[in-house]
């Protein structure tokens, strides 16, 4: 079955494997016409980037080649195809545990899915890796919603038991923090605090272990009236794509799991007039009413649970003699991937948006000011 | 676009509106021979109608129709369409309140996306009445799954502010619980919790308001390797069913939210041999790693915020004049409906988990046992 | 897998079988507020019913009842479900032949995909009577088209070895002939020929034999600009259609077949600026280049087998006995179906060219004047 | 919208422009662990090449590297991305007649489409060359088939008014037809009419002009079963893919427009038992009854229009000046593509059968013998 492919009006197809000969996308169904800013992909590209201590020691320059469905300067309207060479492959510490379940992660699955037959090197395609053009084509996205004014932010909420400061409430505030993240590669609000989250980080990398924790986006400048109030709603839809990111295990919109300790005094959302627009006094629901986007910012929370690749000794079974036996990981690991995962969550984000944009108002919308009109 | 159609090779298509003539729904891809339990069906509608003190005083029987699809006892493999005949609607008990928003509603986002052309009455489209069919296509996915040694079931986990027991964790245990569960109307673990958690409902109802709650689902019986490493994963498929049930506002698979507090030692499950078969110590993934089921039960979270409809004044928006008012609902409304909605969220389980089969096996495996051959 | 569901941005799926309890189709995709003219599905209809002496003796009203979707006159943005109640079920005559394989129908097939669990009655699903909710479906398309200036017209161009006069080129000659043709049951331009037919017909009815022959369709008032070059062409999206309508078993546009006898100095159109406007001297192409629409009518011919259920004594195979053996049909059956067929056509070429616009332009072109604004 | 995707199980997505840096396919849908034989990719791209005098100057190596998806010699079961390099570009050609629409060809519909943003070079997205990764996908899909005993093979049928030798019945001859077919570059049946062809196509090229023609394609060794009713049958499946080759303008199954002057009792194919096999005495429906797969050969025909580019001096419109005009095409063209799209046509057969298997089989029937077991 499908297993790489999304959408139905912009079909995104994402293909290779992490020591394969290439990684990269197809995007189906972007409108001619659309002026690609290549540093912009560049930077969203950057940002999913191993840097840094608290990352892997394995340095891709990720060098993209947009190899169709663009012409001087602009989309053609045709598929776009976006090609990214693998150059840093060292299967070798890999291979050594090739029969070694490794505990959290998909080789048992990939085994009984696959067979003998899958590029085990490097988690071949569950690897994090894959998230390379998943980035390069939200980037593109995001550009073409931020044509429509919609733009699209992430910050750590909570790593290593360290919580961000909260997204701001004002309106204006808001996109000035936005901005902020989509210009800081450790994307947290609050400079200390994000200090002592890459601290908390560090620690457990010296104790051979690794840390997850919480991510949350905000949307502004969407307008009411996207999505549907059954399967296609906007949580339906971000939420398919959320999910498909590795190492998310949940998401939330609004108050979230909180809504189970409110009354429904306290989690409506009272509507009130603000400078002649309808706006809530509270934004719970986040943005959604009935599957439907309401005018307000769009607010999510996704948790990214600890990378499992670690270095401390664990307890597993050969796949191979159908045994227990106890695991030793090697080779080069993050023992954080949330600085990394934030970009991968926009580029979800963007993508799901401009499907639900695309359903609405069908290709033409990308380039002709049918929205916002 | 496609609003209330799920799925590419089992599809479910739902129609309806709270006060119209009927609802119901189409279900294409089954296949031909099997046996349907009418039985089943009219429990799990029950499980879905109101009844008692907790719930509406809207009493509708819920009889239902298969006029296509079935003979004599059996799937023809032609689309299903089961539909549902509404008796008991009172609509001028809504069309006073056309023009003020109710907030936590999707009274707006429908104004905007369907302009003065919606069926307001009871919600129309939006109602949580349009999940009547759907809960009818998930018992007949059910029987499919049963068919095949997978069983679904739901407890109410947290509501009112009183928790349930825990899930148990030891497999028999675990099938007995579910089993327990599917033929409990006010489905808990604990009886004594469950009257301490209806008696909080009923605390609220006597304050004009409402509550909330959590409900958690496990499947067991999964064979492993069922879904796909990206834009098809369990947790993609599952999340994009349970969104798109109104007042679902967050989903967690295994730990969850729980994962951004913990280290890699401790998020990963190990592998283990028991009895010959392979198990996880722990079961933190919730039985998908890489978005594939691993063989553990599937354990998953969701979140249903308070009911929108209270009784007490609200602050709001009259839509009409676009000036701020105040609101006071009346009409038949539960001051909870995660007791009703737990039906829903197994209906909408068992959805995705056919709509994965097929995918992996077509419609063949429905009745010829390709599964677990 | 799917079997009766059409359409990514408008989706038709089609239930029911020929003596079930009811046939109908759910359409999920169109916007709010389009008002309906009944008396149009009704006209539609009634064409596609069984008639006069060419026709079977089975007389169903074809009452239809819109049970979703539609309030005070127009559409409501949410998935329209129309049902037809079946009334005239005389099933003894097909429990007799249940083991003879009727040569040229679908019951050896049936009987594999199927077994013993079709709804064999009149042909259950495979019946033509399963166009009639099609055609109810083309009907609303129809509308929605004409309200763009797009206008769709068949007639019959052969049958019985009798042409119709051809097709005017002008086009306000063919604006003109294709309201002729539909506002008339026996859809031919020249009503001398059209008697012809009806002869031939009568002639083939009195030796129990049965006639097929081609129908041609023009479509007028199409933008240039609709459809894609490869598999989104106009002409794979219209073919998919035409070929899932029973007895359909060739499909040509603009010059089509003959294309293989020319050369392309007598192929090509050429390009004349007429008016101020882009016209091609000739249509050979059919209005489509590259699988676009080019602004000219759009063409095409299907052909139409000759209804397999004809009184002579055939030859068949017993399937129950794995032997050869003879078969006479009983029963009420029609010995031409073209001058049925022609708006079940008309009905499938409009479902197309709605879903074409969708992608173009998403939901929101049916109703706002996005297209041709 | 979707351009170039095909696919709900098998989705095949084609990307790239005649002079871009690569076209390409990504293959999302095989299953794990079929070995593919690359001299049998490179051999139909051999075919579909340009070679010899009846063919283009332009001579591409179409050296194809597959960066995905494969591994030690088999598939991995994620998405395989076949990548083909363009070397041999001479843009200046097309360039000069940028503004004057070339008849019969996508000039015009593709401003409309695309604007001025259009890759423009030698036809950009709607070029033939495109069809090359359609080729290779369909070779891979073939030797999935042939695992199965699946064998497709298409001849021509009629060309430059020659018509070659029809299709055996015999079911022994028709197979080993086919087979002479697969290792043939000129695919004739008779060797003395396929001369006679290619005398016409010189003839016609001598003139500055250029043919078309017909080719027929036989498919055998389906299994009954395979379709459904309506709009998946095995005509709309395989007519939306052909119907997708540029050039393509009719199609036509089994007796196809000849049954418009047949008589029911002609054209039903009467059943026979023979060497306990279920087979029909003639074979009018193409092996297709009720859009379902019977058992028989599965033949269809395709009309091929005469290459659009010819050196004949044609009149047009300067798009640019909005007048009429006269245009002088030169550059590097075939004066006939028949005999080059005989390949893309078993390669669309090819996608086409194997998304109806995984529709009824799901991905696993690729390997494991559910079918035929």
């Amino acid at each position: 079955m499908v297993k790489s492919t999304f959408g139905k009006n912009l079909t995104v197809s994402i293909f290779g494997e992490s020591h394969g000969a290439a990684i990269g996308v197809v995007i189906d169904g972007l409108a001619a016409g659309i002026p690609l800013d290549m540093a912009a992909i560049r930077r969203d590209l950057d940002f999913r980037r191993a840097t840094g201590a608290i990352s892997t020691a394995r340095q891709e320059g990720d060098e993209f080649e947009i190899v169709s469905g663009f012409f001087e300067g602009h989309t053609t309207g045709t598929p776009l195809c976006l090609m990214i060479r693998n150059t840093s492959t060292r299967s070798g510490d890999y291979a050594r545990t090739k029969d070694l379940l490794r505990p959290g992660h998909a080789d048992y699955t990939a085994f009984v899915k696959y067979g003998d037959w899958q590029d085990y090197r490097g988690g071949g395609h569950f690897s994090g890796r894959i998230t390379a053009p998943l980035v390069a084509a939200g980037a593109i996205c995001r550009q073409i919603l931020a044509a429509h004014g919609v733009m699209i932010g992430t910050h750590i909420a909570e790593c290593g038991g360290v919580a961000d400061a909260p997204m701001p409430s004002d309106e204006a505030a808001l996109a000035a923090a936005l901005d902020r993240l989509n210009n800081t590669a450790f994307a947290v609000l609050d400079a200390d605090r994000g200090d002592k989250m890459q601290q908390a980080v560090l620690a457990a990398k010296a104790d051979g272990d690794s840390v997850g924790g919480v991510l949350e986006t905000a949307v502004i400048g969407m307008p009411a009236g996207i999505g549907e109030p059954f399967f296609n709603s906007v949580e339906s839809t971000l939420a398919h794509l959320l999910f498909s990111v590795p190492a998310v295990k949940g998401v939330e919109f609004g108050a979230g799991f909180a809504f189970a300790g409110m009354r429904g005094s306290e989690a409506n959302d009272p509507w009130r007039m603000q400078d002649g627009r309808l706006r809530t006094a509270t934004n719970n629901n986040g943005g959604i009413n009935g599957g439907i986007s309401n005018g307000m910012p769009i607010v999510f929370r996704t948790v990214i649970k600890p990378t499992p690749s670690i270095y401390r000794e664990q307890q597993t079974v050969d796949y191979a003699a159908r045994q227990d036996a106890t695991l030793q990981i090697k080779g080069r690991h993050d023992p954080a991937i949330i600085h990394r995962a934030r970009v991968v969550i926009d580029a979800a984000a963007a993508i799901g948006l401009c499907e639900l944009f695309c359903e609405a108002f069908g290709t033409a919308w990308q380039i002709d000011g049918i929205v916002n009109k």
